[in-house]
């Protein structure tokens, strides 16, 4: 701390203000001081440490995009039960797929001094939270890896996943794939479509089948881009839904028509077994995901210092859905 | 606050220090200052507040029984977006349906000085709270009502929802109707019961008819029970479904069977419509549990003293599940 103090020709004090953002420091000051705190190189840790040391609140932070989602709220259940196994309470908080939120998010509970934070990321540039990370606040991002920042971060195999899923319809004899997937500003999505379009390319399916209708997000949504496929004089023989929420959709759709048509999706789910059409759905451990997040944030809370860890979970492919013959007319 | 240490005989500085929860207060004097508070009746939230003033954390607190699960990830999705548009942080907790951890959870919030609690309680007596509601902490229940303290609820109208589903189904001239209910423990499956009864019973249903098999929990359990009584030399023509995942086993095993029972259950949700099985469904508005919950919290918080409310959210059928003829042998 007197090296950070002296490096940046501040008193200690200062550094001590700046640490804990005490609003009335010099903008100018605040920067020298977060400058000489980088350029101090391999004992930021030390010295995040130090300036940290007995400001323990025992409370951690988890930024997610939808609390009401079964996906995140699955993780936020899981990332609960850790804080809770250390004595941590567990703020949560929505970013609601809102860029500008996400940040007013995480910067207050920066300031309310949280003891580390579990992001799910939604905006495209995670760099605001540099200053913090070098003055040693732990964070682990979980489901979607950060943009401008190498901290740990566990997510989904969710390449593999997706070319997986299409291997087995493409394995069936299947050609004519529609590909459905939310917005391609969503991280997963990105990757499921890549792993789709890797399979359908090494199968040599000719790039004028490969179809890629639309970005659906409700499954209303969905359900409009199959019937708008279904109406097309060759419609696809496959379907391969990015997310639950567009498999519903699509699933809803083609029970409408009587379409007996091949479905694969990513997500497995509760409901899943249940759906009145066979389904092959890429599953994945969802609690695991707040489980290893919380794990990895505790073992940096308590001075763990290894470079960044990177854990990708693997995902299976299970039959879910009512087979026809169970069902009647 | 010099009142309540004229009266308890003690220093000004105790009474803090009993509302601080300093630890080193003699348990004999920290009885002697709640008590002297409790004596001193309508003047009491003044002295709340007064000892409360300037201590305000921003922060309240959400105890739940179970994150991962859709209706209470919902209630704290909305419990969320209004404490954020009061500037407040949200803690959340899961009380994991087990009684003493709901105590430790909520005193262990009480002692960080949340501003307010929603709690959704798992025990049968909630009266470990007096001290801290009779020191002015704002505390709501939603969807179950505490037992043993007289503070503001918000829930569900659970009888008279369930009495309108069974009523539907006599009205459809149905007479031997199982109805299936999670752990009476559970105040909302003790409701849904007797609403059920009170319609069998309105309608004169002889009480041999009246089925009432087991307390599934799970969905699998509730495919046990239906299995069970379809295995009987009289099965019944109907069933009623105290909850989603009990309808959702019911459904399950009466598909595998191909039984064309009559099926109504309480609980709407997004995947009810693709139910391979019509169902008819008790729904309600669930984000409207959270949102009323937080913000008569946040009245509370800011002050107002008005005696304690009871909402009582209504209740709707629909229909759901996809009707026989669209569906494909």
């Amino acid at each position: 701390m007197i090296d950070v103090a002296h490096l940046a020709g501040v008193s200690v004090k200062t550094v001590s203000r700046v640490v804990n953002h005490t609003p009335t420091v010099d903008a100018a000051l605040t920067e020298r001081v977060l400058e000489a705190i980088r350029e101090l190189g391999f004992r930021r840790n030390d010295v995040a440490a130090n300036l940290r040391s007995g400001r323990n609140t025992s409370t951690i932070g988890l930024v997610i995009e939808d609390l009401s989602n079964t996906f995140y709220s699955t993780i936020a259940a899981a990332v609960f039960e850790v804080s809770h196994r250390f004595n941590t309470q567990l703020i949560t908080a929505s970013s609601e797929e809102t860029t500008s939120l996400e940040e007013e998010i995480v910067l207050d509970l920066c300031q309310r001094r949280v003891d580390g934070l579990i992001i799910v990321p939604t905006g495209n540039d995670q760099s605001y939270l540099q200053p913090e990370i070098d003055m040693g606040l732990p964070v682990v991002f979980v489901d979607r890896p950060p943009a401008g920042l190498n901290v740990d971060s566990v997510l989904i195999d969710n390449r593999k996943g997706a070319r997986a899923a299409v291997e087995q319809l493409l394995s069936e004899g299947h050609r004519k794939i529609a590909v459905m997937v939310d917005s391609l500003h969503i991280y997963t999505m990105r990757e499921r479509l890549i792993g789709a379009e890797e399979a359908l390319c090494a199968a040599e399916v000719p790039p004028e089948d490969h179809i890629f209708e639309a970005w659906p997000h409700e499954p209303s949504d969905a359900a409009g881009v199959v019937a708008h496929l279904f109406d097309s004089p060759s419609p696809p023989t496959a379907v391969f839904c990015g997310n639950n929420r567009i498999l519903m959709g699509a699933v809803a759709e083609l029970v409408r028509r009587g379409e007996k048509t091949r479905v694969a999706g990513f997500d497995d789910f509760e409901f899943a077994g249940l759906l009145p059409h066979p389904v092959t759905v890429v599953g994945y451990d969802t609690p695991a995901l707040g489980t290893l997040a919380a794990e990895l944030l505790f073992r940096r809370i308590h001075g763990e210092t290894l470079p960044p860890k990177h854990e990708l979970l693997p995902t299976y492919l299970a039959e879910r859905g009512i087979p026809p013959a169970r069902r009647y007319g």
